[in-house]
């Protein structure tokens, strides 16, 4: 599998959610035959109409693949799909699996381990940027694994990124620079609820707040994408309250475990599970701005939970 | 006092620390005459080598002044230096107080409200951006105060900023927006000094991370900052942890009297107050990292504490 091969590749793409179908759009844009799968018929309807290949399961999406695509919940989940979903046993043997789920880096080396054990190159591949960058093939990829492995991957990781890091030969290094990044990022996002509901109870313009703090050393890069859900509110999900109960998860176990004290992690992953408590778990992120309204009893625009 | 009248306008800068210093030389490359003011002999030494005519008291920097431009710690201090220090009563009386200093929206309406009593304007005048900003004059200004007091001080508040705000009529609203500023600087500085720790604790490349993390959602204004200062292991003081304890510390209390819940400002403060307490107060305020350092037993550069 090189940028000249003769045949056009194939590649498998495993979970259709905001980020796989995007990417999966990308990789089709760039020119590879791209099959797609995912459990859930409506995910599988919506991206058989933005143009996928899609309603495959796992094995056939991955029959005779040059590269399989994983973008699915959690290491639970690629570890179903390509051990018990046949993906292993169907991928051309000299094929790349592309593991693109945020997990511990334990769990990418165990994976890495058992993809080997079957002959099958794995490369641990977090992504970074959110849907819209996605579907621009402008993600942040960060990649650790043996530079045959990434060169192998490579033109696929092309059509996906616009910034594109091999971190390390060592499987788990990428991991781990995403559990890094997943701390900032959901603390970040828990900060810019707290300060926008304390800026609400201050009865400032929350539009102004938001243009001031942007131009600020106040500001993040989640301050200014998830703030303007608040400002908007727009609770529609681009990525949910519980992947960040999910992320900060193994933050805080991979701190546990390594006697590493997380306060802050620790206090957004609380503020993320009383959000999810509330039942706002399959919503917008930002909805943490909206546990701060129910609480404080805010008029934050869209700012009412549930019926 | 406006832009066309025929004298050269005089002002008081008071407090030449980082802040005031870089602003006293905006002001002097903008034409005004400026008179400095600070009670530490070695800032006004340090200020005079530098260019800056310094070394009056406060009434004698404030005689006959168009405006007072007060850029110390907090209300207190602004408060001993308008009405003990004898600015009050030295300032033209037509002259206006720019207030600058980090405070609660309650103290700035009680301090305009005194000024006021003595017949002087007086604007609620808080800035962000840090030193190198304030040398450059491109300071984010943001004000609050009637419009005719903001306009008679634009003239020296455009010489200082590169984005200037007027936010409403009412005293306390610019410094409510730079509460909510603060709430979130105060929490990305300390989850970058958790971020990097956790980082290093992982045994990643810190220069990787920090490079990498910039371009990814985890970034923020403060992470690239004060980010940069934890890579250098350099902790000379540009803004201290000191600054950071107590503008969290008006925070907490704000939100504790609004009966407003801000757990990731709480911890935060936290953080700050127990790296204070290591002896680190009077360092720069990235010293949050050494803290983790401190206590996980990490090599972080330039991370050893004390002697």
């Amino acid at each position: 599998m090189t940028a000249s091969a003769p045949q056009r590749l194939e590649i498998a793409l495993i979970g259709l959610g905001s980020m796989g179908f995007g990417m999966a759009n990308s990789l089709v844009r760039a020119g590879f035959a791209v099959r797609g799968c995912d459990l859930r018929p409506e995910i599988v309807a919506s991206a058989r109409a933005g143009g996928i290949d899609a309603g495959f399961d796992a094995a056939t999406a991955a029959l005779g693949a040059d590269a399989v695509v994983t973008v699915v919940v959690n290491a639970a989940q690629t570890e179903t799909v390509l051990f018990d979903g046949g993906v292993v046993g169907a991928i051309k043997p000299d094929g790349v699996i592309i593991s693109c789920a945020t997990m511990s880096p334990g769990d990418a080396k165990r994976l890495a381990a058992k993809a080997e054990a079957a002959g099958i190159s794995y490369l641990d591949s977090p992504i970074s940027g959110g849907a819209a960058r996605a579907a621009e093939g402008a993600l942040t990829v960060l990649t650790s694994g043996p530079a045959a492995i990434f060169a192998k991957a490579r033109p696929v990781l092309d059509a996906m990124a616009e910034t594109l890091y091999h971190l390390g030969d060592e499987i788990g290094v990428a991991a781990a620079f995403k559990m890094v990044n997943q701390l900032l990022a959901g603390v970040h996002i828990a900060a810019a609820c707290e300060a926008l509901a304390f800026a609400k109870k201050l009865n400032l313009d929350l539009a102004k707040v938001y243009e001031v703090i942007s131009r600020s050393a106040g500001s993040s890069w989640m301050f200014q994408n998830r703030g303007a859900h608040v400002i908007a509110g727009d609770y529609a999900p681009r990525s949910a309250v519980e992947i960040f109960v999910k992320d900060l998860g193994i933050v805080e176990d991979i701190a546990r475990a390594e006697r590493f004290p997380a306060p802050l992690a620790g206090t957004a992953l609380q503020l993320f599970l009383m959000t999810a408590s509330a039942g706002m778990g399959r919503d917008d992120d930002a909805s943490v701005a909206r546990l701060y309204a129910k609480i404080a009893e805010l008029d934050l625009p869209g700012g009412a939970v549930g019926p």
